[in-house]
């Protein structure tokens, strides 16, 4: 299993002398859910952006990386709000992996809870999924088609 | 999917007063967890005691619990000293359901991460398994009988 | 003793929908505090804005409500910006009181550590205190007009 | 100011493989609230004991480590059962310092509000207070004969 991390909500913290939150170019959030796991868990650091950032060549990075993985269980850890459009770009390479997104409406910085369910659950959810793209948040899991971000009530839901 | 608390390491909180760890009677530890899942999740309490303290007087209840559910997913938070005696008792019963045991090293009022990790991971499991007794615990996933509690390390591991 | 409660960013919190920081219009990081706490405090809210956007008129309603109040030692939770403009305004009425100014350098949401260090040594501060206006923040403490922001550092310091 | 940390509930952390809470044998806690202080603060651990265990042995080791201290402002982290005979010993001395005790009721592993609180309060109201012996616990402030701890309601009151 491999946990690519792209930034998003998920990373952020808060840097005390502009005040506001930042995406970090590091991967803490995710190593210190890591700690509690005894499971062996690569973890690769990409792109570290605000997924609103996000474009077309970045896409194509995080695909290049997926499909140059040796590992046959991907867990992508990505912004919320166009998470959909980077699943939608995988997908359409069809790879013979488990490629699983998900990332967090909260930072883990601020309340881990929801960052650490959802990283968790997507690592469960990937153990016994076949071969596509799919998207676990928040307790709502399926496959990348199925699964959206209700931006006004800041919830995933089923499409 | 239904959750039942049986209790164990992931409920225990400090009571100041006697300045000892406690099982309590509720299920607080897993409702803070709930809070960050948009998912419809049933909860029910049931035995709050530590696992080297349940009988197979326990265990029957726990069964009936389980069989006499409606859900068809189960997930079981249980003390981890004797989670694969009751996964065993469970799966002798040979029901027609998904049941994932899971529970925690370390109390979830004293390190939220690991108790959440390993109940959300359990059920991200639990989504995509087929039916049978499993365990998940800190990132090892299996069958009951393929997944054991190390006592010296503090960590489960595959058998 | 009164805790007046003007915003800043000890109070700030997430919003998961904007994915932005906003002060609350409410006193919950304080309340959180002092339920650790057995002595009698009262605590009352006013203003509830970010420092940067209070004016003379804010600082006048924040010296009424000192000036109105029964008790001795009052305690001002406030931004950290503005935060000497504010004891400075209220230390020209010269009241017959012990007025201690604190805050946060990081949110209490994100880091409850430095919020409640501020905050509680801000109070006990003012138990031995004579008459008149101090900043405590970061274990710096002393007169309004000998504490100081270091913007730069992010931190606070003697003049 | 130098803090002297003698153990106790303050201190306690959770041990996975024992299942139980134990005194470290170092300065953890205090140094996790020490990190959100600007302010020059020197730490020494001595005894690393539950305050159920000192004796007087331990009393003249703590005293001893007073006295000898250059520091004109000593905070002692002590548990809080024996709390109040270890303030009296040292008081017995009439040491040329404030020295100011605390402690908490809950181990700042599993909730770092009150310990922290106390730490702090009692690192303001040194700041201020005449040479003597002090109690501060849970906004409780006082000379070390006027608080006491109430062990049937596990809370710090004015005698």
């Amino acid at each position: 299993m491999l946990i690519i991390n792209t930034g998003g909500t998920f990373n952020k913290r808060y840097d005390p002398i502009k005040g506001e939150l930042f995406v970090p170019q590091d991967n803490r959030a995710i190593e210190s859910i890591r700690t509690s796991l005894v499971m062996d868990i690569s973890l690769q650091g990409i792109l570290y952006k605000d997924s609103l950032e996000m474009d077309d060549h970045d896409r194509s990075v995080l695909a290049k990386t997926i499909a140059q993985s040796d590992e046959q269980i991907i867990i992508v850890v990505h912004g919320t709000d166009t998470m959909d459009l980077s699943a939608r770009y995988v997908a359409n390479l069809a790879l013979e992996k488990v490629i699983v997104f998900t990332g967090a409406m909260i930072p883990f910085s601020i309340d881990p809870l929801e960052a650490t369910a959802n990283l968790s659950m997507a690592m469960g959810y990937a153990q016994n999924a076949s071969n596509g793209v799919y998207i676990v948040m928040q307790g709502v899991m399926g496959r990348y088609d199925s699964v959206k971000k209700n931006k006004f009530a800041g919830k995933f839901e089923y499409v």
